[in-house]
């Protein structure tokens, strides 16, 4: 429906030859940060509005400068957000368009993203090819989706609407949609955990220990989406994480591994867009969780991953059935993609460590890398087999021998050199674990009754250490001074909870009122898990 | 969370006595039409944004005056759109307040409605109970949930998921949720079709012809959501139709009848939202078009409902099996909710009547009431049968006999008599069917080779219609001049399309290019289908 731009002119018309141009709008840059939706705003007395029989809600289509979006029309009153003969559009929208405020650009409604078709085969219930995930995918990566019609895709992905092939193809599709990193080495190796378990920051201990033994480990987290720390956030106390491709492969080159956020490389776009929704709702489905990881460690250059599942009752995997179904589609859609992985299940019935939140955690890494006495036994534990496991992809070690291979770097000391290593090389922060700066506003929660603590609840710890700031407030969040089997009295300390602001101590405070998140009970009552290790 | 507020503060803070009081703004309408969705605008370097931790996208509540809303977060740069210190609301938003511009207001983290917990259960695909659907349409109906969570409703909610029973328990809570007309009569007849088929104004002679028999017929109608024409779009060509509910009473207690437009009653609020996200996906599954069509009727007060479902190849319904399975989820839940239901399953190979848009349509109908002989025969012999069977309602009146009553009165001209009443008491507007007002610039489809129309795609012709501008346009739409059947030549005129706007006319000629919506071809080749008449 779109034709060539035959000569400027306000509203659509049809020149002389016949050809049909469409209507010319100055581009404003409203700056109202919508997100990942593009939102386009034009006044209801506009010419064009009226001509054009747009909707609210229905979709434009903005062209200029060789460059084209489709935005969501939200129709405004105020000339002074947007005056008639106007096109405004949000902060994210018109930074795509690439031009200056007042530029002008055609407008027309907007044909549908070529994949909606596709889209709505997924939601009558059929299964779909590669080239339907392609089509979405790209269009998802390139904002042509709204936020409902986004929704729509996440909701029909939902569950087991995805056949294990369908996951695949999504993984794939997300892959072709983002960049990919080449490091020029046959063995580049990874480890990633599902999530859910607060305090889970082994990677700061799993990439000094793999790339002290030779290994190529360039570590790209995320921040925090839903948790009170992501391993970035927590990295982010000790260094730099925001860095740009170019010093992450010489920082890479240089030291075999690198601690940095993904978001810079723009290694799965079409992912941080679905997480807009995915959040809010709180989905995380098994087939687009794999297709997520699966696709950012492709992207990143992995060759070889060890996947960490917690199971636990608290944690996102409740029971070994589950567990077990969540192992045999990574593998599957990992062996279509030639990655070598080899999944762990683990321990997930409580925190990790002592510390939530970025300070808290990068304390505990710290005492851990510093063979310090203070160091959370279980964090160390963890650590160490999860980077035994990577040490056995070495063709030159015995089956067997990594946790102790792992456990000799870290006992000598040289974790904690590369550590340093790579803390200077991306840009090192002040930071002491014998003082870390964590909030100025606190509060303790004790025991109330004798017993054996039988339960730590993963998502009440973490939404208290949400409340009390975490992870934008770095010195927030939750110190654990009991932990799982953990015998108390009427008044033992809990924990105790940091905040920097009077409203995040009080949040935090009425949510544990309404729940510790600690269960005291019978020693027997403590839930099992039986687990690879 | 939310405690009672002691003491006006600018940010949160705890009082003395240890009672926490949320942060309060001055509310600025904001004048940005975001249609059903709640809206909030903050600035980024708000004191408040900071402190509390609100996030793009994240939900705020916001209460002043008694009352409270929850809006969706959008983040401002611009102090001329929301400054620090103040919180902007869109236009519907601001207007549930109830409040002028500057009224202060407290804005916290919203706790998330209070039916997100068994919307959950439903996207894990859940059954739920009646009391699930109640607080979840309690909460649409009251603009608790973002597009997001619509969206995920509405999803969750097509094709199959919804077995009878819930069904049921989504059409009660949706009449709950909504206002409720008492007639105080035994018998309130209506009729209602499920849509699709263009042109098919049958409404407009029912109820003239079932009120001129005496039966109670109080017919509200929607306005076109993706369709060139509502019942509501048409009649208003003749007559105002945005009646109060005390003047609808009024008319429909002297004449028996009216045919008004429903937004005004607040029937099912319900529906309104969550049409504004099923529009823009197309969906339409059995159980909500079941639910939204048979709450408003109830809503309504009807005791009697004949429910069209017309079956064809570009119908919404393609099969006898559909159509067959509708009908009894339909019969299902009005026998539930004590609602005396007769489905019929019609013709819906093409349009009905000749003309599609407003204008066109109400000059068809009008022709049907003056027993002119240009009147489209099909829409007499559609609108006469249905009639027929509201009028066997009647226990006066034999089975059988219907038909050929609606017939009496239509041929009598005492059905002209009652729309003219009806007409008048609604409010008259200027319009003679031998003189429509059509739209100023016209162009033709002719046939391009012989023989027979097989085919008249419905969706394609409704989409052309709604291109030349029809419903808002009224003048705008086609014309047909060919049906189903007809023997054509090479050149011979099949339809005209008519349009007020050069851009329209232009949008509506490139889809006829695309596809005229006709198919030529040997008698043999035109689809059959067995329907009840």
């Amino acid at each position: 429906m779109h034709k060539e731009i035959s000569e400027p002119s306000a509203a659509s018309s049809v020149s002389g030859n016949g050809a049909f141009t469409p209507a010319r709008l100055a581009l404003r840059r409203v700056l109202i940060d919508t997100y990942h939706e593009n939102v386009a705003y034009m006044h209801r007395d506009c010419e064009i509005y009226r001509a054009e029989g747009f909707k609210a809600l229905s979709k434009v289509e903005v062209r200029t400068n060789g460059r084209h979006v489709l935005a969501t029309l939200n129709v405004v009153e105020d000339p002074s957000i947007v005056a008639c003969g106007e096109l405004g559009l949000s902060i994210a929208a018109f930074a795509q368009m690439g031009v200056e405020d007042g530029h002008t650009a055609t407008v027309s409604q907007a044909e549908p993203p070529a994949s909606i078709g596709a889209l709505h085969r997924k939601l009558n219930g059929e299964r779909l090819g590669l080239d339907d995930f392609r089509t979405i995918v790209q269009d998802i990566a390139q904002h042509h989706y709204s936020k409902i019609e986004l929704t729509a895709f996440v909701v029909a992905c939902n569950r087991d609407e995805l056949d294990r092939e369908e996951v695949y193809y999504l993984t794939e599709a997300m892959i072709a949609a983002g960049k990919r990193l080449d490091w020029r080495e046959n063995m580049v190796v990874d480890k990633h955990c599902i999530g859910g378990i607060p305090g889970n920051r082994t990677s700061m201990l799993v990439v000094p220990i793999v790339a002290a033994h030779g290994m190529l480990c360039p570590k790209t987290s995320s921040r925090a989406i839903t948790s009170p720390a992501g391993t970035a956030d927590t990295m982010e106390v000790l260094a730099n994480v925001e860095l740009s491709v170019e010093k992450l492969q010489d920082i890479v080159r240089k030291h075999r591994g690198c601690l940095a956020w993904g978001g810079t490389a723009n290694l799965s776009p079409a992912d941080d867009v679905l997480i807009s929704v995915e959040r809010p709702l709180s989905l995380d489905s098994p087939g687009q969780m794999v297709a997520s990881i699966l696709s950012k460690k492709v992207s990143a250059g992995s060759s070889h991953l060890v996947l960490d599942i917690p199971i636990g009752p608290t944690a996102k995997v409740r029971s070994m059935p589950d567990a077990q179904r969540l192992r045999r589609l990574c593998e599957y859609v990992a062996r279509r993609l030639k990655l070598t992985l080899d999944v762990v299940i683990t321990d997930g019935r409580q925190p990790i460590g002592l510390g939530i939140g970025p300070v808290l955690e990068a304390r505990d890494v710290m005492r851990v890398l510093e063979n310090d006495p203070r160091a959370p036994n279980d964090l160390r534990q963890k650590a160490l087999r999860l980077a035994g496991r990577l040490i056995e992809c070495d063709p030159d070690v015995r089956g067997g021998d990594g946790f102790s291979i792992a456990r000799d770097i870290l006992d000598s000391g040289r974790a904690l050199t590369k550590m340093n290593d790579i803390i200077q090389a991306q840009g090192s922060k002040q930071f002491d674990h014998n003082q870390p700066q964590l909030g100025a506003l606190t509060f303790e929660i004790h025991a109330t009754e004798a017993g054996v603590v039988t339960g730590i609840d993963n998502l009440q710890l973490a939404r208290i250490a949400g409340l009390a700031g975490a992870p934008k407030v770095k010195g927030a969040g939750v110190d654990l001074l009991c932990k799982l089997g953990a015998n108390v009295q009427p008044g033992t300390l809990l924990y105790r909870v940091y905040a920097d602001f009077t409203a995040d101590l009080e949040f935090a405070r009425q949510a544990c009122k309404k729940s510790s998140g600690y269960t005291i009970g019978e020693a027997s009552e403590m839930p099992h898990v039986f687990v690879e290790f």
